[in-house]
């Protein structure tokens, strides 16, 4: 997607580097990152410089062609593996990147192992950008039904977090949906939940939006209840971390509470996500999914920039008060209006997510 | 309540002035605050060194003692009436107030408008007071239930916003049944959201918490539907600014989802009140009740302090992003358990709140 009108991609291979955009630095400045081994990449996903369903798979991917390098053993790399496994809980992407890799090598040999992973890297990057563009083709014909249904009007999506190009390859899963429509000139308007903590809406996806000129606004996440009860959200968006074989939801959270409203206010409420990002082992969400819990500090402390451009870390919460940091939360199968994947909408039930991906 | 072990309330008269705990500051720095006529008064309310229904009421009282001092004709104190009314949208203590201190002039004549002004500003912010305490009493049974259940664990309460004694005269409407809870001895700890935007939650209920000494712990907005899932959350009470005869409660952006959250995990969700927050002109409430649209810095920049103990403000989204900022949500009453009133505990309901109200 567009960065100041010039194409970029979140990451890729920089002759013997892998190359991210750091997205720490994000909104306050664009600034490129190299990473050179395997403990840079773990680094990188766990402090979040890489983040996102899609790209921490990606960054995985790209680890595990710098670990076949590094790795003069088979032991070594499934030591690096379980380096990279271990950098974050909720994704399942990121296991099965690594898990992708190792079995590619393991078909060709580990004797070709360099050039194997920095195939299978290459390739795990463009089927994510390839899954996001179909998403958005998928997610755009549910966005023009609406159109069509109030002619002249615009179309108003509220989003949680960012599952934005920036937590992909490219194009995103929400947002993908939100850019084709907004390429075919469907009026078109986004509600940036600001996301607390960390703000990846605030930042990242009112960030990416402007540079592609999608009309947005950014709200604290109190207020998309408030929005629908008084008509101004025809469709919830959201990404995806994890999602059970029965269509539970892992995702940022707060996901959860936005889609009891859209049901309260009968709300159309999708996921949109490539099918990497499901986890056929699991069933029950709620009860299955490992939640991670993230330093206090995100809570109670916050950065951004002064007056001068400066930026700056600040304690917004109580001295002496403690915080808890829960990353993610599980939406409900029961409460998700459908599935946009790369295959297509299909239903948030076994049966239907099944039929549409079959293994 | 208790500020560095002291006795406090949030307002009283001070000689010819009227003295307050100055809340823009808090929690970084403990600070009062005079106010010497009504345009320092609606200033005061307007801009939220005052807040929380009861305060502002308070407050709207003794600016009307003011008032009664300034005016020279009824025309100029009906002139002063209406500049405090126009002050804040949502919270109905403010106009209630206000037409109380206009009818006991009313009543009392005119040429002893100070002395009535004044006593009866003293009379509300008593009243307040006292129907907090009972609020407390009233609220401490359904805890005391919840800790009967569970001997010897602790109760968990989530509260959304500040309605404790800052927001009133003194005990708070939603904090008074936990500080008399713990003054009992319960186990007893609060989950307190952040409450974007303007971060009471953090802030204030979190600094008044710790003051007198309540275990609590600070979350993002968005936690609340995860720690329910999870069996985190015994009970949530919250404040209100308005409710209708038919107990649709306006309170701070946020409240709704919340509500939504207990109502799907079978947690009681309770709203405390003193019935000067009844608005017994309106029903629906979601239809009904204006909802404060405040400026949209209050979302795109945030006040806290650096390490140096300095307050300073930051640009927190994306520069060149729009944002909007309701300050209430309406919480429809068939999602309350019931309202916590001075009088005691009754069903969100015309009937159930018309009885224990008669007016």
């Amino acid at each position: 997607m567009l960065v100041s009108s010039t194409p970029y991609r979140t990451i890729w291979p920089h002759g013997d580097l892998v190359r991210i955009i750091d997205q720490r630095r994000l909104p306050w400045s664009f600034e490129l990152l190299d990473l050179h081994n395997v403990a840079e990449v773990a680094h990188a996903i766990r402090d979040m410089a890489v983040r996102g369903a899609g790209l921490i798979g990606a960054t995985a991917g790209y680890g595990m062609a710098l670990a076949a390098r590094e790795a003069a053993t088979p032991e070594a790399l499934a030591d690096f593996a379980a380096e990279l496994v271990a950098t974050r809980p909720t994704a399942v992407n990121l296991s099965w990147a690594v898990q992708r890799q190792l079995h590619a090598i393991q078909m060709g040999g580990f004797e070709h192992r360099v050039e194997i992973a920095r195939l299978e890297a290459e390739k795990i990057a463009d089927e994510d950008a390839a899954a996001c563009a179909a998403i958005g083709q998928h997610g755009f014909r549910l966005i023009q039904e609406i159109a069509e249904r109030k002619p002249g009007q615009v179309v108003n999506v509220l989003t949680h977090c960012n599952a934005g190009w920036l937590a992909f390859v490219d194009h995103g899963s929400a947002t993908s949906p939100i850019y084709a429509a907004h390429a075919a000139d469907i009026p078109i308007h986004v509600w940036v939940d600001e996301t607390r903590p960390r703000n990846q809406g605030a930042r990242l996806t009112a960030w990416e939006l402007g540079q592609q000129g999608v009309p947005h606004t950014v709200v604290a996440d109190n207020t998309g209840g408030h929005l629908m009860q008084h008509g101004l959200v025809d469709l919830v968006i959201t990404g995806a971390d994890r999602v059970t074989r029965c269509g539970d939801v892992a995702n940022k959270i707060g996901t959860y509470l936005k889609a009891l409203a859209a049901r309260d206010n009968a709300i159309p409420f999708y996921v949109a996500l490539p099918s990497s990002t499901f986890d056929w082992t699991l069933r029950d969400g709620v009860r299955e999914i490992p939640i991670e819990q993230r330093g206090a500090d995100e809570v109670t402390h916050l950065e951004g920039v002064d007056e001068q451009g400066q930026v700056q870390t600040l304690r917004i919460v109580s001295a002496g008060s403690p915080a808890a940091n829960y990353g993610f939360d599980v939406t409900p199968a029961r409460l998700i209006t459908g599935l946009i994947t790369e295959r297509g909408v299909c239903a948030a039930n076994e049966a239907a997510i099944s039929a549409m991906h079959p293994r």
